[in-house]
């Protein structure tokens, strides 16, 4: 089913084939799909994600407004090179990709590892960015930022009865019937989609992206120095019980970025967004259409 | 113009009447406009605040959709009684307005002062209120509530050039031209309305509930354990920069209250929901609007 190209030819990423860009050297994976007035968006994902682990719940409700692309980092699912070790080196390839599409002004959405990636893609490119979108992530220099051995974490990730996306149902949902049941909601959206699958990410890329949030958690000078730089109107979501990348992150977030609104939602943890994809979607949406010089929408 | 009656003959604070509600040897200050298919909503005001401090640009819109209840609370404006030195006090009061209007079920939206009565009122009656929304505020037990003594904030309050008014325009609102800005257009709003206007509030007022302020600081047992029972589902906003009730307590409301949104606004302070007004109705509309069992809009 892959493909090479880039227009959109259908707008679910149930469906949308997957497509390769030749750049620098490297073939990058991404799925680019939807239309509509608004710009491009450009999705970053988190730790060990794919292009299959975004949620069509999430995805296609953006798609109906706009393109939408997902996209695989270096080393992860189908795209070739290594996983880098820095957040730095991530920002470099998604700007080699974004310059081999040649796109030149867009919107992007960074969840969690992701997030990270989004803001030094910012603050090194900031041209081409016009607004930004950040969800259970941290600022270089935050607390606490993915800590897998913490036993609130580690128990599910060590539980042999889990598997594959079981695991994903437990840490990124809070501890409670409404939140779990919206884990597993979630799962069976991910599986729905069977053909043109990325391969799972192994333990090498488990061990670089980890290297990265340890080298993301450093912060040389004056802490969240970096944010006071970032001009593009922000809109910061997390979920009030994210146990992998605490709240408490999305707070000096929203604090140290110069035009930030933050949504924290109730019952939730690291995966509000999927678990409230409907709510996430519309505030994202009207967060987008606008074209203030304030990020309140 | 002062009339008395329970039905809304206008939708503005701009010329809404005020009327007049004995109840349990009191007599009541209270303006009520508005109408649509919402529950009504009862809206609780700042320290030393009337009903004429209350916005237009927050009122109308939401009075497009409902009847809104502005209410001047004991010993405020053209209220019969003596300022409680507490929020039990206050909350009381207020209860016993609502019983005397017969209404059974409403929601609520606290600003600062009014965000602790609306808390209290809903501990100790749960069965009348649907959802509730807290701005500025802070709950029992919060840090650095309303300490007028700090520079940020005694540099205004004791400046002989800034009168009445105008040092709203300095303490509500954020040191950036945008938010003064801002603060200079709702004070405009503000002096709009010409007659039947509340006296302003005197230093018994203000001495009064500044003491309420410091009894809410105090927690005993287990801080925000308060917070644990509330049920309905909560909006809770702040300006990032509020210097009055700083958003941390905000913060504290969105993680121990059992089901609440937080939305915080950048480049703003106290009064962010003046700032902000379009955004702020919009918001509130679409949470009122709402008969979900969960907070997230």
């Amino acid at each position: 089913m892959s493909t090479t190209g880039t227009s959109a030819t259908t707008a679910s990423n149930l469906t949308a084939p997957t497509k390769f860009l030749e750049a620098n050297g490297e073939q990058y994976a991404y799925r680019r799909f939807g239309q509509g007035p608004g710009h491009p968006i450009l999705l970053l994902q988190h730790f060990m994600g794919t292009l299959d682990n975004w949620d069509y719940a999430v995805t296609n409700p953006l798609a109906s407004g706009r393109e939408v692309i997902l996209f695989d980092n270096a080393g992860i699912g189908r795209s070739s090179g290594k996983v880098p070790q820095t957040i730095a080196g991530m920002s470099q390839h998604a700007l080699t990709f974004l310059d081999g599409l040649g796109l030149k002004n867009c919107d992007v959405l960074g969840f969690s590892l992701g997030g990270m990636v989004a803001q030094q893609m910012v603050r090194e490119r900031p041209s081409i960015f016009r607004r930004m979108i950040l969800v259970g992530t941290a600022p270089r220099g935050g607390k606490d930022i993915m800590h897998l051995e913490k036993p609130g974490l580690s128990k599910y990730l060590h539980d042999p009865k889990l598997q594959g996306y079981a695991v994903l149902s437990k840490i990124f949902f809070a501890a409670t019937k409404t939140s779990r049941e919206a884990g597993e909601a979630f799962i069976g959206r991910l599986i729905e989609r069977k053909d043109d699958l990325d391969p799972p990410s192994g333990p090498e890329v488990a061990a670089n992206q980890m290297a990265a949030f340890r080298e993301w958690e450093q912060s040389a000078g004056e802490r969240f120095a970096d944010l006071k730089s970032i001009r593009q109107p922000t809109l910061v979501v997390n979920g009030v019980h994210d146990e992998m990348i605490p709240v408490s992150n999305s707070y000096s977030l929203a604090e140290n970025l110069p035009n930030a609104v933050l949504l924290v939602y109730p019952d939730s943890g690291h995966g509000s967004l999927f678990q409230f994809h409907e709510s996430f979607t519309r505030h994202v949406t009207a967060f987008l259409a606008s074209d203030s010089a304030s990020a309140a929408f």
